[in-house]
């Protein structure tokens, strides 16, 4: 954290910010002693014998991931979900993590009380802390840079490439809330009532990694991957790095209230659901004899784990344009959803 | 480096951010089996018994952290400098980085490919391998945001806070390049010639870590930062975390040949040298009983370890102003600097 300090002092004409770190940031870090309160230069983190360190980073840029004028509680929320779901995808459990945001003066001290308030929620949601970080100053956007680290027994984290021909899909929670309520909030679902679009707004903004979910797929599922580009997207993921087809009934992809009320009002919004990104649910494969398994963990977790498909086997998948996510829809037409996205219905 | 290519796929303009990743980036990963091939959602590193995990994270900001113009080995050469420094203050061993990068679309594949040939080189020369990332959009400055990993012998990581009263404090190589280089980019050491600006750019474009001396220093020293603050401002960090107050020789501060020139010619530069950031080189404190010590390990290293003072014990540093730096100049003037940075000869 010692560099943290240095750029916006020598070069932003924001008068505070060692106070501010000292304030509202230092405070997510004194539970964790590797992070030496955010003074030094670095951050020490002790991983456990036998388990193996897991990182992720992904960089969030306003007008780009969320809009411009979110609020910084929807801005921390996203950037501790998002990572997080990584580390859930890989079944693993969360420990710290290090935050490097770069701020234009227009982000007072009312906006980083805020984001470190929601920063502090998620710690506690999650036991998470952080450990370092890097305040510096920006004439563009409010870019947030995340680092999240966690642990997995060794050789037991969860791959994208380890399906196999006959494991069955399965999806977690409710696909397309998220991208319905992105399109929500842009006034873009009209006769939506105010309910379901809030609901699906929530959804948006308010990403819940699967983290307890990924711990429990650990030595259960062949491979797992977060829905973050979109559900068919993801699937094709793992199809493809696993060398399979997967098969996706379309008709058992597990929707919310709220996104059948919109999908019918607006029949078209199914193929949105279904493609659309930044539901950070967790969509994994198990060989067929896990199936009470993967019921039983729902139970136990009170989170709904949907099987939607299977896998097959293939040969030359992904290559040249080859489709490796073959969906039917509930009239038997099938869909063919191309390697780098989809095909329209 | 799943997330990686998410969003510009969606936002971006950008035509080939999966194929730019494929080529440019997925080479850097290739000799990290943790790594997946940037193909997962999360990266997987190994942290050997006995040994603990060292993290820091730096973020760069183009028009604030370097110039807008500046080149893409420059900015590369410059975010694994600053991030392996912090690293090399705790005296740990880099092992992996990822990075964030966001690029508005003016950054095209020339620059990416140049941007990735210095990250190869940086790696090579200090047995890093890049293991996963996040690449976005921005529609503002060029942003890059990395996370360096390392480790060091448990309970063996330098400290700013262990310096006590007696200890002699040192400084590696010359002081002050970096912060007048950046002068000489800008025009503003009239008088001096091409030759000496050149060496005080170059050292400001390319920042050299002092990782080898950080691993030396372990058992070495008892307190140890790097100089990015500027020399007088971080030693003061040192000394402050320490409860200590510094008395420092300016005289006996290193200057190089093209320092020395440039503040032969502007005597004012001399102050700047002192107190200007960036040069990355480390201080730290020893016992004087290790002082033949520190001589071996520079002779070793082929890199200059100047003894520039001691520190004194004190009572209620760092309170309220009290000054934590003392310097004396060749005149025997004593100059005093205060917490947060420093008072004016």
């Amino acid at each position: 954290m010692g560099n943290s300090r240095r750029r916006p002092k020598r070069r932003s004409k924001r008068p505070d910010e060692f106070e501010l770190i000292r304030r509202y940031f230092a405070p997510l870090a004194k539970s964790a002693p590797g992070a030496f309160a955010l003074t030094d230069d670095a951050a020490a983190l002790s991983v456990a014998p036998g388990r193996r360190l897991i990182v992720t980073t992904d960089a969030l840029v306003a007008g780009v991931h969320f809009p411009d004028d979110e609020t910084p509680r929807s801005v921390a929320a996203r950037l501790i979900g998002v990572n997080l779901s990584d580390l859930a995808a890989m079944g693993a459990r969360p420990d710290a993590y290090v935050m490097a945001i770069a701020l234009t003066r227009n982000y007072g001290v009312g906006w980083i009380k805020a984001f470190a308030g929601e920063l502090k929620r998620q710690q506690k949601a999650h036991r998470i802390t952080l450990i370092g970080g890097d305040t510096v100053a920006t004439d563009g956007p409010l870019t947030v840079c995340l680092t999240a680290l966690g642990s997995v027994a060794k050789g037991r984290e969860l791959r994208r490439n380890g399906a196999r021909a006959g494991d069955l899909i399965f999806v977690s929670g409710t696909i397309g809330d998220a991208t319905l309520g992105l399109l929500a909030l842009r006034g873009g679902i009209p006769g939506l009532g105010k309910r379901h679009a809030e609901a699906l707004i929530g959804r948006y903004r308010r990403p819940q990694p699967r983290v307890r979910l990924g711990l429990g797929l650990v030595g259960l599922a062949t491979a797992a991957i977060d829905v973050s580009d979109g559900l068919i997207a993801d699937v094709g993921h793992v199809a493809e790095t696993s060398r399979c087809i997967a098969e996706i009934d379309v008709d058992r992809v597990p929707l919310s209230a709220a996104a059948r009320a919109a999908v019918a009002r607006h029949p078209r919004l199914r193929e949105r659901a279904l493609t659309g990104g930044d539901d950070y649910e967790l969509a994994f494969t198990v060989t067929p004899s896990r199936r009470k398994a993967v019921t039983a963990l729902a139970r136990r977790l009170r989170l709904p784990l949907t099987e939607i498909g299977r896998m097959r086997r293939a040969q030359g998948v992904g290559r040249g344009g080859v489709p490796v996510v073959e969906a039917r829809d509930g009239a038997g037409h099938r869909i063919r959803f191309a390697k780098a996205g989809y095909r329209h219905f």
